[in-house]
């Protein structure tokens, strides 16, 4: 077994959902992810854990997709229900075999069959559970490496002392909460928003395995001037470039787009909510160096910050809602970030550095 | 998709498991058999039921026993028992990635994982439930072929009229039922039984896909003659030929073995009921013309007789106990069965033909 596979597994295990002897362990893993889910195994057996894995693909959603009616969508999967209600902790891996597998499915189809699961996810929010990566030939094509590269890549954005980024992660969280306001200046940009009362979540590798950022929702109608976004990002399979905003009252009321302006525009243009911001956010994970159009490693990208058009989360008291949420990144290492009369960062260095 | 692929899980999910409208399905399979998952979980989806496809492989067992010590071997996995409860209809996958994976994993601990389980696996039991074979190098290896031979081996003996055989084989069931006895008489071989009392059953591809015996539990103490076993057969990864057997009351009196005498000895010694006979049976399926090795295929091979060692079967009325049931395989073609008066069977052709 690469080592590499068995220290990613200990990390799942221990750190992010805090395995204990006699819990019920379920693994989501393609075929892909085998080894993967292996190692996992392994690791809660010694702690005294019982796991099961479960199989699934893109392939494997189309087959089910293309011979189900709507009343087999609507159906509730009681076995899973059950299997989900009798366990303690999720590890979800994500290792696709084939992302485009989908694609010609009607998406109405999806959505009803996503409603009908509704309880499931819910009981699954209700435990301890993470979502990873286990490195593929796909997702190494996805962000244009070699298989080599990208295990490199991942193993790098995982395999960091977790302990001490929580620490420092939850002292910018409680730095940023002590004010009631935080601002993003750097090229072409000067944003500002009021945060009074929105909680900053710092997001340390428990629940996705990479993680690092400390995020929150703004009070949708206080952001206010303009932002770059000089990272690309996917959206309906297109990459969209260089996107310029500038926001009055919340809302976006003047745009630029360097590539795929189309694409943005349908975003933009989706529902109400889908005009304003759900998600300011910083990104802390160094080990992450560059973007591979993957949204779960890119919006985590040490020095940098990233914003959200669409949905807030709950958890951070946030109440936009839209049937998007749609993250954009921004190199911050000519930047700075301030809340009240506070500089956070600076140039590359928190305040703490 | 391989078209055979498609195919064979029509035949799983209408013949074997007859799965109707809102079933809850649950598939056990590894990444080898990942795209026969996908075609089942297809046809599940056009009648209208819900699958759950759990991954499994020999490689995670050998990490699971590495792992866990004994009271996380003798824990009930609870999640897994509420899924199997909540489940109507069950299709085991065996298509092993490398069936040496546990050899150095003390069988005591298997044991004791096994008694743990047995709440588990007497909820699949009393399911519609199904196990198959799914063609992987693994086994093509195991049987001496090319995967391209092996394909084609394991299609053969599936892809036959099932409700045609069903029916051959239950009048077959019913003239063995009519009479008090059995007799296999051939080449160095002339064995009967008495089988008053017990129950021939029809094995026509509902709990193993392919299958094609009948089958009986004899009556233990009354098992007279001599027989001789020309196809060879695996026991403890040795490969044992040419076993002649005498009976007297029941018990082995004698014997010779033509390779690998040291390990049918170790078999015939194993306890008190593994020198009597548990299972007298007829071969009924002409797709499989050789023998793999593969206890599923070979037992059923066209034209033969088989006869096990140690425990019989309860549904049989059997009462034989031991902890082996060793198969041992009979070509029969030129060869007779008679069961009372009547000529079952004679020379390549049942009564019937």
């Amino acid at each position: 077994m690469d080592p590499r596979i068995e220290k990613h597994a200990k990390i799942l295990v221990e750190w992010s959902t805090e395995v204990k002897k006699g819990d019920m362990v379920l693994v989501r893993a393609t075929p892909n992810s085998h080894d993967l889910a292996v190692a996992i195994v392994h690791e809660v057996a010694k702690i005294g854990g019982n796991t099961v894995v479960l199989m699934d693909s893109e392939e494997m959603s189309y087959a089910y997709f293309k011979g189900a009616e709507e009343d087999t969508l609507k159906q509730v999967s009681k076995h899973v229900k059950a299997l989900y209600e009798n366990t303690d902790v999720i590890i979800a891996l994500r290792s696709p075999m084939n992302t485009r597998a989908t694609s010609n499915i009607d998406p109405k189809k999806m959505i009803t069959r996503s409603i009908a699961s509704q309880p499931i996810s819910e009981i699954m929010m209700s435990k301890r559970w993470c979502l990873t990566v286990h490195p593929c030939a796909t997702l190494a094509q996805q962000g244009n490496m070699s298989m080599d590269e990208y295990q490199e890549f991942v193993y790098n954005s995982m395999f960091i002392d977790w302990k001490e980024e929580s620490k420092n992660m939850h002292l910018i969280k409680e730095h940023l909460e002590k004010h009631d306001d935080v601002r993003f200046v750097g090229p072409e940009t000067d944003l500002y928003a009021k945060t009074k009362g929105r909680i900053w979540i710092a997001s340390d590798g428990k629940r996705n395995m990479p993680s690092g950022e400390v995020f929150t929702a703004p009070i949708e109608d206080t952001v206010e001037g303009k932002i770059y976004f000089d990272i690309p990002f996917m959206q309906q399979g297109k990459v969209i470039e260089g996107v310029r905003l500038t926001f009055e009252k919340g809302e976006v009321v003047d745009y630029s787009v360097e590539k795929n302006e189309e694409a943005f525009k349908a975003v933009l243009e989706t529902d109400e909510g889908s005009r304003y911001l759900g998600e300011m956010a910083i990104g802390t994970n160094r080990g992450i160096k560059d973007y591979t159009l993957n949204m779960l490693f890119d919006e985590k990208i040490g020095d940098t910050i990233h914003c959200a058009l669409g949905r807030a989360y709950k958890e951070c008291n946030g109440v936009n809602e839209s049937a998007i949420h749609v993250d954009m990144i921004k190199t911050m290492i000519e930047g700075e970030i301030t809340a009240g009369d506070e500089t956070i960062y600076s140039k590359g260095k928190f305040f703490f550095e």
